[in-house]
């Protein structure tokens, strides 16, 4: 490829509204434009990129016996019925009518085109295991779009879906998919991802795992043990609080506290801290059931483990509705709905001497202590995990950080199978809804993780795997007809040697074209110039270590493929 | 791929509602399934051959400097409005509001996106020609899917857009073009195809070609010289009208005709033939005004021509609403509102002692002469072509026949560039639109095509460039040890030696096996047996010929690579 003829153009500048790495040096390297919010064209170079990542992807679904099929965009609202994810998903999922007035959709993902797949065709239980898969673009309605081509509202995304006769065989097959997910990510050059136990959300089902992109700018916390390997998303996280010094109990004591109502308020009004308080944090149902949950001062509520609770979606709700005092809500006397639902966190289990709201304006009571004057109560898990707290497995201090979602595995269990009714004959002669497992990779998410990870403040640097050239070759003073001969022979004797070259052929200035090289990230850099010629050479430069070395043109096709062959390898390796 | 592990099942029956050799063989032979009216998802069969088609496509497309891209399914109304076609085009485009209440849509064909992706990127003359094109899912509003494949909602297509800065290269690029869709339909297997000047529709532009399969099942008509090689498709088409002989011109009489109507009653009760009529079809524009188009009783009226020459969408009139005589409106002393539009046939020039209404109720005017009656008339070229015509080109009588479009090629001038605002700079410091021309394939309709020109009675027959699989391993008495063994060997032997195999592991009758195998298509079936193995042999038969031929199982492998090379080379011969 001439790159006088490459459609993009690159920038300087840093775009406006960009911040994430990945977001700023795809736009400014010429590999994506953004045509609507959250909604990008891919340029030459990015969908050579996309290509590469696509055949991994395939390569390790097949290998695992996946069957590539292809379902609609476009589905009917039937279908959706019949899971229920037509009425449970909310405004996420984009609805329409089309020109005869029924009602159609966007699919986010394709549970129930899978299902409808193998229903009726898959028969016996000798049939299963099977998997089918496909690779194709999703629309999600997605409210706040951000950071380029990580969330996006349109996407490329590979999602498998397999089918088990028991639940021990499709833990042998998850256990195969995590596998070929961690050989994809180490396929396309990733080396700082790790894997969590995850909420399996809007899917349904119970085990799930996310593949991480470790990083600062990732959007999902991450909780992890260094010593023992425990990780988990913080949605799904438990950490052991640590405990409270223990103290000898003191009596009950009403305290006017006036308009301290917040935890800081209260806490610099009585000079305490806040882990010597307990709050309360209201919430209301789908079908409007208050729910009050206490946790320590200093912990925050976990919404999504607070929700399973409930059983429900939940939503802040206005204290005044349930006749609660709002900034005075306490354990002790609590007077609520027949209906409303109370939790308490395990924060809260064994505190002594502690201040929580006395239910009435104005008025706190201190000395609570949970083992004297808690009865009869059940603690549960509803905190968010925080710096200090222990791993839940061996007890040594756990870490926070923050990661990408660069894939996601879920057993789904028989939620599509039974609700849309498909069966498969046992050997007992009986009949059985196969168990299910499903498995998502974004196509994008996965290209700009990968600069996430190794872009640095020259530009892009793709690991040799996916890159979208392998050499990009830069001769410099293309006016003078020496090396101007002598590029045109190189680029086709690299062609003809089946290297994948992007040739920038333009009479520019060095800086220029290798400013643009190292914004590009070809992981070859070839460079010939009267200089260079005179010597018989060319200077090739690795993009991502610098490395420099002087090769006699003679020898550079050779050595070019063995670079090329070395990296692959190097990369492969631990595979 | 073992059969007994494949998604998809083979049915013996025509499935209700098709009619199509493609639709009904593609359902019988497990390849697709329908999801909603005109929205299939695709097995593995149908997606590896999917796949085949789009190499060949990307390979040639490659081969003429396009550049893969891949533009947006869901567009935003703004950039649909620059254009003008959000406003222009009707139901056929799918529109939705966003959750945040913007207007967006899903892409019918991606010139504005092309146009967008190069504006602002491709700044100068220098950097034209260039060619993007995408593989991508694409959805129309069909207001009839029907036929399978063929006329879908939804469905993949290759889509290309090339700009130029002047007339002349755009012409010899189009034609690069052309030849590579002549190449595309000869490597995937096609012989019986044609390409014919067409209508270029909503995208605007003067010159379009269509390739067309030429079939009966088509829904496309096509006017063909066997002569001098005038294609067209019928709703561009021109015919010679075969003119009437020539008579001696009579007095214009007024005849009460009663109750007819229709040209048919009005033959009958005047005891004339339709050739000696003149009727008129009445329609109405965007606008409201009343269009009249008087033209000879045996000719149709060609409705594309008629708004063409109205430079409005039409739609059939009631004829009422504009206070003219249904059954009787004539040439002669037609009282029109001053807006209407009167168009006269080519088919009425010359024509003499015809018969055309009165208009007035009841009554006919027999006798009228062209020459003599009508002054001051234009005549247009509005009717549609029909048997017996001339060629316009060298005279000779038109053939009419049927084809299925295939793929199509647009010249469209500036519309987009202009309309968008996009320039290039010239040498000679101005700046211009640049001219576009856009190509493109349905990779379904492709698939569905090889089938309608292949297929036979009993089953698909696949090219071997596009095969889902080269062979077709079909071992009988799999219950024989020996058989088993052997056939476990070979299978694996042909994976090895890179033979694309499917294997029909069952332990079936040899009647569902080979009926199977037939009706899949695959290219070479080998049969192995008790007895073939008793005489250490295969049996090969081909699917398209039904030739067989037992080989030496030590020969069979390499026997099984030539036959695959020899038929691929056959196909591509002529490219």
């Amino acid at each position: 490829m001439k790159i006088s003829k490459l459609v993009g153009e690159r920038y300087k500048e840093t775009p406006n509204g960009a911040q994430l790495k990945s977001h700023i040096l795809l736009l400014r390297a010429g590999y994506i434009k953004q045509v609507s919010t959250g909604i990008f064209s891919m340029l030459p170079p990015a969908q050579r990129v996309s290509q590469k990542i696509q055949s991994i992807i395939r390569d390790e679904m097949n290998k695992i016996g996946g069957q590539e099929v292809l379902f609609p965009v476009v589905m009917p609202r039937e279908l959706w019925e019949m899971s229920g994810r037509y009425q449970s998903i909310q405004d996420e999922l984009l609805r329409f009518k089309d020109r005869n007035g029924h009602d159609m959709l966007l699919g986010m993902t394709h549970e129930e085109a899978a299902v409808h797949m193998v229903m009726n065709t898959v028969k016996s239980h000798d049939e299963l295991p099977c998997m089918i898969y496909q690779i194709q673009t999703k629309y999600r309605d997605e409210a706040r779009p951000r950071g380029g081509l990580i969330r996006v509202r349109e996407f490329l995304m590979k999602d498998a879906y397999s089918f088990h006769t028991s639940q021990e065989d499709l833990d042998a097959y998850y256990k195969k998919v995590y596998d070929a997910y961690v050989r994809i990510y180490r396929r396309i050059g990733l080396k700082n991802f790790i894997s969590v136990k995850s909420d399996s959300g809007i899917m349904g089902g119970k085990v799930a795992d996310e593949f991480m992109l470790v990083t600062d700018s990732g959007e999902d916390r991450l909780v992890l043990c260094d010593k023992c390997g425990y990780k988990a998303n913080m949605e799904v996280a438990s950490g052991r609080k640590s405990p409270n010094e223990k103290e000898e109990e003191k009596p009950l004591e009403e305290v006017f506290t006036g308009n301290a109502k917040t935890i800081d308020e209260l806490c610099h009004y009585l000079h305490i801290t806040p882990d010597k308080t307990v709050k309360a944090v209201c919430y209301e149902t789908e079908d409007a059931r208050p729910v009050i949950a206490f946790l320590r001062g200093d912990y925050e509520i976990n919404e999504k483990k607070l929700a399973k609770l409930c059983k429900s979606e939940i939503k802040v709700a206005d204290t005044d509705k349930f006749d609660l005092v709002a900034g005075n809500i306490g354990l002790l006397n609590l007077t609520v709905q027949e209906d409303a639902l109370v939790f308490y966190d395990t924060s809260i289990k064994g505190l002594e001497n502690f201040v929580t709201g006395a239910n009435k304006a104005d008025f706190h009571v201190k000395n609570v202590c949970a083992d004297r004057d808690l009865e009869e109560v059940t603690f549960d898990d509803i905190a968010l995990v925080k710096e200090g707290d222990c791993c839940p497995v061996c007890g040594e201090k756990l870490t926070l950080t923050r990661g990408i979602e660069i894939g996601n595995i879920f057993q789904l269990g028989t939620k599509y199978t039974k609700t849309m009714g498909m069966k498969v004959s046992m050997p007992d002669g009986g009949a059985m809804e196969p168990i299910m497992g499903c498995y998502g990779i974004g196509i994008g998410r996965a290209l700009a993780s990968i600069i996430e990870e190794k872009g640095d403040s020259k530009g892009i640097v793709w690991p040799m795997t996916v890159a979208p050239w392998q050499v990009h070759f830069c001769p410099l003073r293309l006016d003078d007809e020496n090396v101007s001969a002598v590029a045109d022979e190189l680029y086709r004797k690299m062609q003809e040697a089946g290297i994948e070259v992007l040739f920038d052929d333009r009479v520019v200035s060095a800086g220029v074209k290798l400013t643009d090289s190292e914004l590009m990230g070809v992981p070859i850099r070839v460079v010939i110039s009267p200089k260079t010629m005179a010597n018989g050479t060319a200077e090739v430069t690795m993009r991502e270590t610098g490395e420099t070395n002087f090769i006699p043109l003679q020898n550079l096709l050779s050595e070019l493929k063995a670079i090329i062959e070395d990296e692959i390898e190097e990369i492969n390796k631990n595979i």
